[in-house]
């Protein structure tokens, strides 16, 4: 038995266990694991970039007091955020000791045996901190050391893991008001890493957001045009989407509840929005607006060419008393059955015929993959499917999106891989992940003689690199 | 590397790659290669067999123009339907020259990769067209000339394949109101292949078809009952169905949006089909009335012993343009979330216990298959389970229906398998994908210790042959 | 071949084919098959320890006349349930000879090939009744004999059979107004069994049950408590959960059609149950009262420390024919689609962050596993997932669980394995096959290397014994 206090990351790991699909699936492997990483979508903090001596905090900052996917567990086991180092809101005690928080972690880093974060951390630390012993509580303070002596090394600046990391093109998510100042910075500073902000005006466009008037305030202030009804608020939109395509964006994002769309007429539209102005917008108003915001978004994607992402199907905050004390994004946010047959049909009838549109849909419900997704990407010339999207951003989530999505929808109507992380050093386990997955489902393909080999190879280089950048227009 | 511009399809293709399954279910798939084709569900022309020197045309005529599941996935990436020579409604342009059309086909035939499509017509182009070299644009043309010269040859008469198929009974689909003539003139021809009409009454049952009062006067006219209210009507289906008996009929079939079954009173129904006449039916008048018929017809399958097959959950036309263009099946039918537990609450309780019926369902939502359908197919005994539909008719749809249904339903409240297929020359391919996965499933169970060999051999058989003989009283 | 009438229970029964999978998890099953059962929830007749002189009856009636999962598939083949002997409610001739039931029985067994009663009922005929010949209709007479023959030797006295199985802990469920003279009996007889109530107080708490009305006298009179009103149903309840408790139940139990809550007010909780008391609640009122007294149990689990289990979804007696001729748990009880996070949200953000309530959900609708069930356990502190339920206690329905839940939920917030049978004697199988199932699962972690051995051996002892233990505080 080989020694258990090590860790092994062996060359054939994850692959389905058969030999003769296994040997297949590393061969496919291989023959992408070189190329470079796109990230189309994610939220990576661009100030990372920004400043060329930025430095990751210690071990705890960097690891677990931003990542809803690790704290998230420990808190489902009775521990409780504060313990973790995560800020109140109401500025009350929190762990402030970064050894304490990595130890509470390493004790009960059992928690994530044979989960995505487990696996991700694990090649994470081998392979970017170099840690090869098993992180317990036992070897916490050794394992923290070694990570802390790591950052404090030049090699650890973020521009330099960036080209380490060998990332062609690194999408950052964006407010709307946003004035892109850590893209302009990165811009002027001469620095040759691409990094793009992606438009994301949910604040702006989904009425029931905490604090809407105060965007919309920003929103006036920052694109020049004094929002005071829907036609100023359209035209804000439109210049704030012509500054971020000034700035490199090909893309915008958006996140509903639900994927309802529906054209409301100008004067209803103008009436929800002056409710809103008033602070009298209801739940009702705030849902017709987005599914009619979703189709205006459209519209203007098909004008200046931005690529449209959509993610919809998410509860958030479900648990009200962690978004009081902590805020957003604290790892209660819950998927809830969606359905896109019906409430895309009023936007794709009006615009999936047409092949300037790329709108790119993802889901938190599997079960649309074969019974609506792939049947609609396998028609509308508009239309294709993101990757496996947040708890499906795993092994087998994976093998069920494959599974799932590839014979209706054809792989050429899917959209390659975006990691979708906060967490800058786990970029590269994450691509891995999906580059084994697809070279290990293509594998599958090849010994149950589906397709041939020069298929394959064609198929794996497409998935790990070029469906991505064509998708994206990167 | 094999020569790869050669097509491959090793005797083992598709089952999974573990050796001694892949052993069994290979000696499994053997026993059963050799049982005749039973076809009880599709939708060929019966003209292919009233004319004894029918010819198919050329072979975009043959495989790509009528063929949805194909064009829709070049419509996918773009390629306009007029492109691929898809008649217009409003006799528009449309490309005639099959050389070209064939040739767009060949150059974006790498979008079939790991399709059902795909794998199909790889299939039928070389065991039925003799095809061995890999269809890509380059080989387009050399390929089109090849599958021309076979359909000049009298051996692709469609009675000459329907033998050389080894097809035992095929069951078309036929409207109401169709007067089966062309099954009449294969009758009278003194020609031996068992071509059976089935009675599928849609368009006068649905109250929303597209010119339903035309239905409904061919069906006065060739039923002979004038239709004037529900009564004449109820008359005029019993008549039909009386003689799509005497045709050789052994069953129904009914599409319809929802599951949805309640039994309306005479009053009711009367006062609906009057509104109807008068083209004043609304939506909800053609939801209840279409709920009502189902049970209706369930009554008259009691009567008559006609099987009742019911297909639903598809949103039918869901791309506006393309239906005003092109008309129905053109690839932009949608499935959408199925519910049957309490949709068939009032059929089941009226009819279900009833032996009399043999109702068989399908879905196009494969989550119904494990939660819904195999626990009510388990217990009623007038229900059996249809095999996988339309998109699920391929690999994987094929195991999620084995791994989802047989536990909870048995294998024999299932109904075999039917191809389903407008395309006449791809049912041996459509079959024999069928039966490979049947035998890789049985296989999977006798490796494991689940059934053993002889329980086995007996239960590929019923999958294979015996199942859809059996549900379908042919 | 081997020989085909002798039953064959190979050790590495159940497991993937792949040699080197198989290996290690036939040794994880090893290392964990001498561990008592624990048997948390089930529907085990407490009378059977109660007497220590207990005898079970013939074959028929212990296998066959009480076991709905076995009669619905012969049912739903047309055999009439007077031909297995099920008793009518109204008194009508059933069949009373033993051995023609078990003759129909065998002469069908081929039914249940490849389903979990199939694979149970081997087992159980093998191991624990030493019938090594396969079951048909030719050898039905003299398995009858074998089987009577050992039911005749006081080693299958269940007391006995309890001992041999090994069980640690059986927990029965109970009404709420059970006085539990039998666990009385048990306890009173000084024999070292451990059998522990459960307290289910679905009568009293669903106002839609049959005679309701006579379920809250029952309540009044054994907990000296007259319910006149909500509050003294409230004062009722907590009476007999105090009672349960002291009689050593350690959980609670619920059943609903959906997992709806909602808290009301004290007036309208009063008012509805007025309502009630006169005959006049609504099915609303039902709905709404449930939703209310699921949030009433959180709070009373929270005080009292029982641990809560919610069973929702199955649409109960669909068959009304059956229910009315048979009665209840007719096999007519059908799954529902189940929506989770929006029904659970007040009574998780009321009691779900609260670590002294362990709340144990099922479900009969899978696509709840990775959407909705494991990101609510994986957040949620009172939260824990129960093991596949019902049909989905199967071979594949503990794939999908495992598939499904465990990267999202990770395994330390589910509940282990409960057999929730009936069928006191296919105990042993029930657990086999989830023991087989997690080596299975465990052992496909180790040989792609997502988790090493060590991992594996802790993971798999939690599945088999410890995660049941801790989640129901045994």
């Amino acid at each position: 038995m080989p020694d258990s206090t090590k860790v092994q990351l062996p060359e054939d790991r994850y692959f389905d266990p058969d030999p003769r699909q296994k040997e297949v699936a590393l061969e496919l492997y291989h023959s992408v694991a070189g190329q470079p990483l796109v990230c189309p979508h994610g939220h990576v903090d661009p100030r990372l970039f920004a400043d060329p001596n930025y430095r990751f905090g210690n071990p705890a900052e960097l690891l677990i007091v931003p990542d809803h996917y690790v704290f998230r567990m420990l808190y489902s086991q009775g521990i409780a955020l504060e313990e973790l180092g995560v800020p109140r809101r109401d500025g009350g005690a929190s762990e402030t000791d970064p050894r304490r928080i990595w130890q509470i972690f390493a004790d009960n880093f059992y928690l994530f045996r044979g989960t995505p974060t487990g696996m991700w951390l694990t090649q994470e630390l081998f392979q970017v901190f170099g840690v090869d012993t098993r992180l317990t509580g036992q070897t916490a303070q050794e394992i923290y050391d070694q990570i802390a002596a790591k950052l404090a090394q030049p090699e650890f600046e973020p521009r330099r893991m960036f080209e380490r990391f060998n990332i062609e093109v690194l999408c950052t998510t964006d407010a709307a008001t946003d004035p892109l100042e850590q893209h302009q910075a990165i811009k002027a500073s001469g620095w040759g890493g691409q990094i793009k902000p992606t438009f994301r005006p949910d604040a702006v466009v989904n009425l029931g957001t905490e604090n809407w008037r105060q965007h919309i305030n920003s929103l006036s202030q920052i694109s020049g045009t004094a929002v005071t009804g829907y036609k100023t608020f359209i035209e804000a939109l439109e210049n704030r989407r012509a500054f971020f395509k000034e700035m490199g964006a090909t893309a915008t994002d958006h996140a509903a509840g639900t994927p309802f769309t529906a054209e409301l007429s100008a004067q209803e539209a103008e009436a929800i929005f002056q409710r809103a102005l008033l602070g009298n917008a209801t739940t009702d108003d705030a849902e017709r607006f987005t599914g009619h915001m979703l189709m205006e978004m459209a519209r203007m994607s098909i004008e200046d060419g931005l690529v449209m992402q959509l993610h919809p199907g998410s509860f958030r905050n479900h648990n009200r008393h962690i978004f009081e004390r902590f805020g957003l994004d604290k790892g209660a946010d819950i998927p809830t059955p969606t359905e896109y047959t019906r409430n895309l049909y009023p936007l794709l009838n009006k615009y999936g015929n047409d092949s300037r549109l790329s709108l790119i849909l993802f889901t938190l419900d599997e079960t649309a993959y074969a019974r609506e997704l792939a049947p609609l990407a396998g028609h509308y010339p508009a239309l294709k499917l993101g990757p496996p999207w947040w708890f499906f951003d795993s092994w087998n989530g994976m093998q069920h999106y494959f599974d799932q999505v590839m014979e209706t929808a054809g792989l050429y109507n899917t959209a390659g891989f975006n990691d979708d992380t906060r967490a800058f050093p786990s970029i590269p386990a994450r691509h891995d992940m999906w580059r084994r997955a697809a070279a290990n489902w293509t594998a599958g393909l090849v010994v149950r003689h589906v397709v041939d080999r020069a298929d394959a190879e064609a198929m794996i280089l497409a998935l790990a690199y070029g469906l991505a950048k064509t998708a994206y227009r990167l």
